[in-house]
């Protein structure tokens, strides 16, 4: 396969914004995407269009992304829709590695874009519940916080990780968050506060929990070979993008689905979890940011409650993850965050992060960046995880 | 790109279906691919499940693969939704040949499943009309027979075709379709009953329109080097897979989506229309056949209506088109019919499409056919335009 490389990336801030319809919010996030890769918008041979739940919140379902990007004066161009709940637009990046790597195309737009707000709340909890089976998880009123829930206080059992690590993920988060200007949620967080807010299922506090969002993301990828003459910007390769659907595990002690798509990227790039110098984690609900330190390998089973005590994940610390703010504070419009993790990392390996910008091991701007992205639940496991390693 | 074969296709039948679900389509249609191809279905790497409006009709959104293939007893295989309107699983095939085509993977599942009956016909109808965009076209109630009517009717006028003509075409095609064991609608029609039966919208009566449909079709692919260890079924070749969303034309003069599309797809197979020997076109309005003899090259400019006069069309005709009974007959279960229609090419180059088999040009089994799928409406221009060339 060719090597791909991402040349610009883009973001519509998240946030609440009833009265932007999907277009706008798409629109914004691709021109600045293909501004910030300096190419010709008439390069694009083939646009991946991420979103999850369209169909139910605006009745715009089959040609979402011919709609939006025609809006955005981009017509033309062959879209392919994409949909994996959560993880729609890292699937998006994924399809376009995947165009541009067999040759089939040069230069492909990924979006991803998502309005979960409504005047209606029933309907955007019935748009969030399509990403479970709606006949049998769904049907049963088994919503994704309740899910978490329980899986967190098996997680607190065994490993020993408190309430208060739990709260520690989010106080870290909302100052990420609040040194973010596309993040939907800017206000820092103390650990008395976070412990004290409205319990959803316990361990969960409200804090502890993603929001509705309103919101998009864009990136411009390319064949290596041809990014030169396409765009005098450097380019960010990407070293890994896989995708699973859940593992088959015949015991507790194969690995899970994050484990597994972990271990994949990592072989596909070539490096281990100890190369990787800034992480962007899909933390759903915060305090499933320890677990994924474990799962990703940043730590041993059982350390990752260690990590967070010690700020080793800190925007300072040894390994930052989630510089963004994440998705409870950032923000999660479904099928935009995917991407605007991708943005996230780009801007931190190219040193163009901010205030909320982060040190690699040499003491000098970070080098190789990981996400972590995961939708939808089937059988217990996430129905899409995709993980993409990134490196200058 | 590494050369994709297809190894093996299957249907669920088209028709009503009330009261199964989309996962039980889904599951009988895959399998049987599963068998027609002779792999064991855990050398499948990758799922890319195309649908249309399940998200308005059934609710579930965003996970729609995950939910029918686990389902289908397919539980662990990485899964794309796709959505392409009408073009949904041509669209799915298209992605499987760029993930089998990179590297990346080395055997693909494509599937494509609909439901559009409801009790609810209104439902039906709001999901259709997301084909299009809701807020501009769908909102002035602009349905997709009105539109075929106008550009039918501005069709005739520039090329003399005649409404008898696309009588003509129901006629073939319905007569095609009652040879068809998987065909929706197997009732031969006579020139006297199309053009007696009730008017939609003048030149369109009611036989020339596709119906409501219900059904499932999918296809294995792999990498055509690894076929021999994995099957022993003579793969047949995708020579040319092919995707536009309309075209920027400057005047009447520049070719529309449809032949830039076609152009495209027999450079990439390097053949022209002259090599083809059977086709499946998607007239969702059985008369626009007449149209894609001329943008495919299979005759001039305005010669189309000879072709259907003069039978060339026809089973037994120089190049036989819609031998399956086409959208019309066969049945057009959106997300469905474009898989259906590789299923049709598949089975015609292998010489198994019983009492509808053709014959090449040299008498024996066609050995080139290509299938043309279109979905939704941007800009009076199709929003996904999808061929493909099969050989083998």
């Amino acid at each position: 396969m060719r090597e791909v490389v991402i040349l610009g990336v883009g973001m519509h801030p998240f946030g609440k914004f009833l009265d932007v319809p999907l277009r706008d919010l798409t629109a914004v996030a691709v021109w600045q995407a293909i501004e910030d890769a300096g190419v010709d918008p008439r390069a694009i041979d083939v646009a991946y269009f991420g979103n999850a739940v369209g169909g139910i919140m605006t009745g715009q379902e089959s040609v979402r992304g011919q709609v939006a990007l025609k809006h955005a004066g981009l017509y033309g161009i062959p879209v392919v829709n994409v949909d994996n709940a959560c993880a729609s637009s890292s699937t998006a990046l994924h399809e376009a590695v995947l165009g541009v790597g067999s040759g089939m195309y040069d230069v492909a737009l990924a979006v991803g874009a998502e309005k979960l707000y409504s005047p209606d709340t029933g309907k955007s909890i019935e748009a969030l519940a399509s990403a479970t089976d709606v006949e049998v998880v769904a049907a049963i009123g088994m919503q994704f916080t309740a899910y978490y829930a329980m899986e967190l206080r098996e997680f607190m059992e065994k490993t020993g990780t408190t309430q208060e690590d739990f709260a520690r993920v989010v106080v870290k988060n909302s100052k990420n968050g609040s040194l973010n200007p596309y993040a939907q949620f800017r206000q820092p967080r103390s650990p008395e506060e976070v412990l004290a807010a409205r319990e959803i299922a316990y361990p969960l506090t409200l804090y502890m929990c993603s929001a509705m969002g309103d919101g998009a993301a864009a990136a411009i990828v390319c064949a290596k070979e041809v990014a030169g003459r396409l765009s005098s910007r450097s380019p960010v390769s990407i070293k890994a993008s896989t995708l699973m659907s859940g593992v088959l595990r015949q015991s507790e002690a194969d690995p899970d689905t994050v484990v597994a798509c972990a271990r994949k990227a990592y072989s596909q790039a070539g490096i281990g979890p100890e190369d990787v110098e800034v992480v962007e984690v899909h933390d759903a609900m915060a305090p499933a940011e320890i677990q994924y330190y474990e799962e990703l390998g940043l730590c041993g089973e059982g350390e990752g409650k260690e990590l967070i005590r010690r700020g080793a994940t800190d925007l300072t610390g040894e390994i930052p993850v989630n510089p963004s703010g994440g998705l409870a504070s950032r923000g999660h419009p479904v099928g935009a965050t995917g991407l605007a993790q991708i943005a996230e990392i780009v801007w931190q390996l190219r040193g163009e992060a901010g205030e909320r910008q982060v040190k690699g091991k040499n003491g000098t701007t970070p080098r190789v960046g990981l996400t972590h992205n995961a939708g939808g639940l089937v059988e217990g496991e996430p129905a899409a995880c995709c993980i993409h390693i990134l490196s200058v």
